[in-house]
């Protein structure tokens, strides 16, 4: 019987340009089969900040200064970046299973999640988005579409949209067909194309950003994970972090990565989310774990050797 | 045992922009889903002709008139319509089974198809995308890059890209996964990403362009279908387009299709490739058939009542 795991991919295993990209799926793509070879069913979520960013400016600049596309929905830029990063995710990963002799069949699936509407983020919008603007072109444009505009750091107005929590993945029932008969999938890239569901079954887009974590930790509780990993820039989870006192986590209860985000720990925005979606899925599921570590320590972190380890 | 039916959908099944588009795969979808309702297993493949043009413009402009994204690569363009596509289809697609009771999983995947490096068409590149330049720019252009460009009457000098056959589909082993558990897939948008084999398993992207309705017959025939259906702009094939004597066709066997052929009865780029990939699954197929009619008139068509079939 074959474990599954649920990973997160953050931006650092990724790119931000398709060169760089390429360049850099082939040591996610190694770290991906490691799992793979360790006997593992693999499920890979993964963001797309950067991405998303890029597409969603290629379209307003050409909308603004007389280029012949369209400006592009928030929604249908997040889909466009799901293809883009699930086809060199995709065939990086197939390269290297192919390497190793391994014939795991692998795709990536364009994944819509849900959102409540009435999730307070949308009260409250957090997510920079898009170009910057002068403060009376974000006005005018705030009249007409009812957008939101924040002043950034003295380099002008920039939209910004929603973070909120993600209810339910859509294509569920397809990735438990993959999964049941041990393809690898690519899914929710971006946290999830975020749509609000207007009655069964009927989805409808909107403007928001799902955290990329917190939707790995709805799909690992979904999937019935054995584990969900999340794998950032540092090999382990620390307190008093950049202190005299650092201490790095070999392991945290729940109690205790609750007790510490009471102490703010963690940096919100950075490792504070990802510690919560490791919370939220060990709490509700039966027997799973979650591990943070590095792209590079991935293979180790699994055998016990290194990484932070958050059990029940 | 539920008969199984690839379906090719036209330009004119999408939209322009995201608005339209939303608009027009609603009346797509409640076809799909007429066909579901008919007791068919369903597999879609679709262009994405004016998708891919818009998403390369918007790219393309921007990285040439100082806007930050940078120039997209074709085959990523490609991979970004499959999910903007897939996307706005999907979507539609289970709203429409939702409102009708049925709970079939639905979704998009990323699919890859392999070309021969070898084959003719990248001798002579016959597509065109992106931009109109100028002599002089197309010429730099042409010298930096390899790229060919040609003069496209009198508006300009336009890039074209070949248009090689498909060989192989390398998802595929998930597409039978996934059909075999009667799911609802859309696949090979806009014919696929265009990709050779460098080694098993090894894909690399390349610029082209893989004509949808070949795609299809290909998918059709390593789904081992039982009908390929390809949607377009007509109810029927016709032999003696738009003379007195023009004779709309309930059937062709393969050998008066090919005599048709011969008499240049298809127009080249329209009616042609449909009917030579239909002629190309049914030739290789064991008791499949083939049938060409509009949108509109799919579930008539069907129920044998309209339409154009191809049969051995």
């Amino acid at each position: 019987m074959r474990k599954r795991l649920v990973i997160a991919l953050g931006g650092n295993a990724l790119g931000n340009s398709p060169q760089e990209q390429l360049e850099l799926v082939k040591s996610t793509a190694s770290t991906i089969v490691d799992l793979v070879e360790e006997g593992y069913d693999v499920v890979i979520g993964h963001g797309n900040g950067p991405q998303v960013g890029m597409v969603n400016l290629a379209f307003e600049f050409s909308a603004n200064n007389g280029g012949c596309a369209p400006a592009m929905p928030f929604p249908e830029c997040g889909a466009m970046t799901q293809g883009y990063i699930g086809y060199h995710l995709q065939q990086a990963v197939q390269r290297e299973l192919a390497r190793r002799g391994l014939n795991t069949p692998c795709a990536a699936i364009i994944t819509q999640v849900v959102v409540d509407p009435n999730d307070e983020a949308f009260q409250h919008p957090t997510k920079p988005v898009g170009m910057f603007y002068s403060k009376e072109d974000a006005d005018r444009i705030m009249a007409e579409t009812g957008y939101t505009f924040v002043e950034d750091a003295g380099r002008g107005y920039r939209r910004v949209v929603p973070s909120p929590v993600p209810v339910k993945i859509v294509e569920l029932p397809i990735l438990e067909e993959l999964v049941d008969m041990h393809s690898l999938v690519i899914t929710a890239g971006g946290g999830g194309i975020p749509v609000i569901e207007k009655g069964p079954g009927d989805f409808q887009g909107v403007a928001a950003v799902i955290d990329k974590d917190r939707a790995s930790a709805k799909l690992a509780l979904d999937l019935n994970a054995d584990m969900l990993i999340i794998l950032t820039a540092v090999e382990k989870v620390s307190i008093n972090f950049g202190k005299p006192d650092q201490k790095d986590l070999e392991q945290m209860t729940i109690a205790e990565a609750n007790e510490y985000i009471r102490q703010n720990q963690f940096a919100p925005g950075s490792m504070l989310p990802k510690v919560e979606s490791c919370i939220s899925f060990v709490q509700k599921t039966k027997g799973g774990k979650a591990l943070i570590t590095s792209l590079e320590k991935a293979r180790e972190a699994l055998q016990g050797k290194t990484g932070t380890l958050i059990v029940k």
